[in-house]
């Protein structure tokens, strides 16, 4: 950490700083340039590989910092997570995932994918889309049994009922299931049918169900939230991490600009990024991402391109007919004619993808 | 709602979107134009007084539309939310809290000034910001028991014992106390605490704890999500209105932008827009607005320019050693200076503010 | 155009609307719903394939509307361009661009690399990004010689001399130059030195300068502004199809969000979307849109993966050394890394690439 | 500036990093932290008063650090602008227009409203607008000659003759004039009309532009660009100024978010800021920051409450005919009954206004 004293610091506030730093077992290290004089923070030798943020150089000391006279701004040097970092973790983190069919690896050589209709709705819905996902090449089916509503009259899901129905898919089709859990006291629930716990977008900073799933032992698929930055992403996966809960697949699914041309504006550019900063896998939603179905063939391909793990995209039978989210659901011919194309492109990229035929199933 | 065809549209793909109204028990309307047909949907009379999207002419009807084969869009006529909007509430609602001192109305001619620290840290630091913030005025003392930490290394607050520590200062100066509840299991408990619960702006949309307080039976002070809509921010205040809890505070608190000198962008245009649009009154933090003590000055003064109902601000007896949000926090002196400047914004737009002796206390 | 007028609009209010429209030359179309009612707007039918938005329905009509007592809000129908738009022009179009070495189609079955130094510093630093750009199979040299800078004490560019680099490179590797105009005063000299005029992200609403550009008679590479829907860069680039020049190509650059971590968000979304909306090829550009060298190569794949027609990527000898921009150019040797990859996924989605020998050149 | 090495940085990168500045003439001064390495970047001492970053610490040099080996980031400590800062100019600005009623001062006691309509449209509206705007007591009259448009079927503004009936509405109210000028070939000639030229949002970073007006010896009027963030805002006043132009006033006119309810987000956290980081006066733009008739009386107040030195705000004697932006545009009677409100603002906050009276006229 570095503190930035104002141009017109006087002595005293540049050795009050210093105190202030001692006083909690720091050693400030001042610089006097020709402009003004800027204050390094160095902290005790803490545990083997402990950074700095976690043994005294916490963000929150960086605002105690600012909060100082004539302190014009303080800068970090560390990242403020550690576990979910490629610094302290150099190696990528294959997640591994439990299904009737065989484990499923995601952040190996196969890029995987995962698809099944926004919504579970009913028995025939989730089973014709099923069929079709694993046909199409998918290992890993998903569907929302508890459904995040913007209105308090929308859908929100078939509940148990849903999450039952998509055990019997789960069964029917030897495929790995996601669905997403809402809140803390669901999750043992959830955990029962599901070998993917799904974080949605809106409950990326909902921190008691984020320790609550870093305590369930199960795989978790995280959600970028509509504004979060990618720090505040693998902050996030830190919170899991930190319970001793290391298969994290972080899901791209689209940022909140200005643009009113689509539903959320997918941040291609995160995905290499975050391969830098993190070892943990990444995945795409384009549905979600783009909100117009005519637009999630395209950046599918380019989300393999760009270096993701997989994909997760929303299809059904009857989109004019669903209950949720119709819009942006491909047909399941669409996803037919979709998915020889992701492969060949995760061919180009030098990725591969297990063929239907050895992702088969309990039959 | 309006279906707008693609200018090419066929005659077949017309009938097809009216047959679909028609299945759904709801009248298509068509007009012809001279470049493309758009179809009017008119619902059936509901109950007196009941919006077409309550009754048919749902957000979800429009996604199943727009997925309809040669639709261009779909246009939304009516608003999402009922209970929250003028439309349906013409006049002005007041929200009456409790306190040892007597009622608080927020959104009457009195301008609210609520206060106090980010979080509880010891019962020394916030008896010295209570007494503070009731010398200068204010009537209702907010301190944070349960804090999100974006870090899960971070300072996440003193839990029960916070709360047991606002308790205390309530009865010490009969200041009604506002905290925040992160959880539905925790709503029972924070209400044996709390005058006032805060939902923050990382929860505003954690539906299952719009529900919880919903239920709760207290006033509820809601943040605006980090980047919310208006639209959306409503429709999270109609989840607890729609289970009979009328009593909600709106909280502009910032949303996020590309601006990266300040913490947040105070959105000053939502102040008269919500006004505008629904009955509940508005209050602004411009604390975490904008995350700098040299700005929460003239933000105050704006907000209540504006026509906001109140103030949350964050003041704190050492901001320098605060355990959180020390840069955002004004001194004790700082708040005494404030105050006056506030009064005086308030009385040239109309408003009053009870005088700091007529809110006075259990003494 | 759609009128929706509040739910307790006078009748008095309604006819004035309709009235408004008649005066106009307009037909006023109302129907009534249970809640409100809505107008639609026809107009007279114009010259063959004219839009109403160009017969009277324009954008400046909605305005005055709104304006109207108890006018809720007016809902455009028809698209504000129409020579940029695919409805009015179904068959892609492909851009031909001269070069010494033979011409360059852009937006046919070729992908297109454009390659070269941010800025022209030196015959020596051009002439090697230029014969290693050649060498990777670009067949466009880009290279600024005038450079918007962000501060006054910036460098803006060798200006002339620069341009007269740049034709000198043009004429050693046969490839076309593009380069920046920024002023309309230029434009005749650019022309002398340039095959393709590119205007820079925040010249997108330089109106004179887009006249100029159109009257020039050269093809145009249109860069989208920073925070410019998508809708606003089509009108731009109407604004030069408007003056009869039919060739230009649309530049993806990335758009400004909150996320701090990338200097831009690549609007991958924007790529597929554009083939929908527009007949005009369109480009991206990893370089501005990631800012950092290490993204590039992975929003390259990307970009051609989600249908772009191209790229134009910054290349520089020694980046650590570059006046500009070093940190997001691509070394040489980077360079010819990268473009094996592209080649590969362009082939995975059916477009081809020229191999560096056929578009060699002049010799 | 500081240069911060990645945590695994070699021996090597380090003192590359320091050859690199000391071939520069820069001194590097490196702090050895338990986790990485930090390289202080000391200037040689220049002219008295100069900032580093006009001395060798420029923004490019950061670029060109990021660019090397094991670097991890660069944080800049020096503001890139200098002549637009307080540091540099502790005391604020007041800018002095002329004009036939007497010289206008914006930046001292007196809060300034500028009014007039969006557009020139005829002699009637104008001069029925410059009579109510100075009933008002507004002392600039403004007025769009040349206007940018969306479109290029839009409106662009009667050109010379609108100038025209400026300078004949200004003889007949004793206002000044402020309109828009949008290429550099048109200053002289806007300069011959106007009192004040306005550059607009789209212009403010149009270089050329800002360079002539530097030169051209009349006061400036520089609005925010859309998504321009402060700091560049600061720079493209410093273009200005570094031409010997002082005369700068900077004008808050909404900037772009995600938010679709209103036309801009006014970013009201701007005004106190601008006022610490310069010492250039502030006015705010509620109509074209809103986009809203009905929040423009808001935001006005709240923007003199935040401390604006002024308001430029949009009038039409019939919005509802107006060619351009009647929905943001106040009658002249709610203009009328919004001047009173913001004088009692203004006193409220310690300004004053020159009563109608003081600043008539010619007579």
């Amino acid at each position: 950490m570095i503190v930035i004293m104002r141009r017109d610091a006087s002595e005293h506030a540049i050795e009050h700083v210093q105190q202030v730093l001692r006083q909690r077992g720091l050693t400030p290290h001042p610089s006097r340039g020709v402009e003004r004089t800027v204050i390094g923070v160095l902290g005790p030798a803490g545990p083997s590989g402990m950074p700095g943020a976690l043994n005294g150089i916490t963000p929150e000391l960086g605002e105690a910092l600012e909060a100082l006279p004539q302190v014009e701004s303080v800068v970090r040097v560390s990242k403020p997570y550690k576990l979910a970092s490629r610094e302290f973790h150099p190696e990528p983190t294959r997640v591994h995932i439990a299904a009737p069919a065989g484990e499923i690896v995601v952040g190996g050589e196969d890029v995987v994918m995962m698809a099944g209709p926004c919504t579970v709705e009913s028995e025939e819905q989730l089973l014709a889309a099923a069929h079709a996902a694993r046909a199409g090449g998918a290992t890993v089916l998903r569907g929302g049994a508890y459904k995040p509503s913007t209105s308090p009259y929308g859908f929100r899901g078939l509940g148990v009922a849903g999450l039952e129905l998509l055990s019997a898919a789960r069964m029917a089709t030897g495929m790995a299931v996601v669905t997403e859990v809402m809140t803390p006291a669901d999750v043992d629930l959830v955990c029962q049918h599901a070998d993917l716990l799904q974080i949605g977008a809106r409950n990326m900073q909902n921190y008691y169900l984020l320790d609550e799933v870093g305590r369930a032992g199960k795989p978790v698929l995280l959600k970028r939230g509509l504004s979060a930055t990618i720090e505040e992403w693998l902050l996030a996966a830190e919170y899991i991490l930190a319970h001793g809960n290391s298969r994290v697949i972080l899901c791209e699914r689209g940022i909140r600009t200005f643009e009113p041309a689509t539903r959320n504006t997918v941040d291609i550019n995160a995905v290499p990024l975050i391969k830098q900063l993190s070892h943990l896998p990444i995945i795409v939603d384009p549905s979600q991402g783009t909100g117009k179905r005519s637009l999630v063939g395209g950046v599918s391909l380019a989300a393999i391109a760009a270096g993701a793990d997989g994909l997760i995209v929303e299809i059904h039978p009857h989109p004019d007919a669903a209950l949720k989210d119709g819009a942006q659901s491909l047909t399941l011919e669409e996803f037919a004619a979709l998915t020889p194309r992701v492969r060949a492109v995760a061919v180009a990229v030098e990725r591969s993808w297990a063929p239907p035929s050895t992702s088969a199933a309990v039959a």
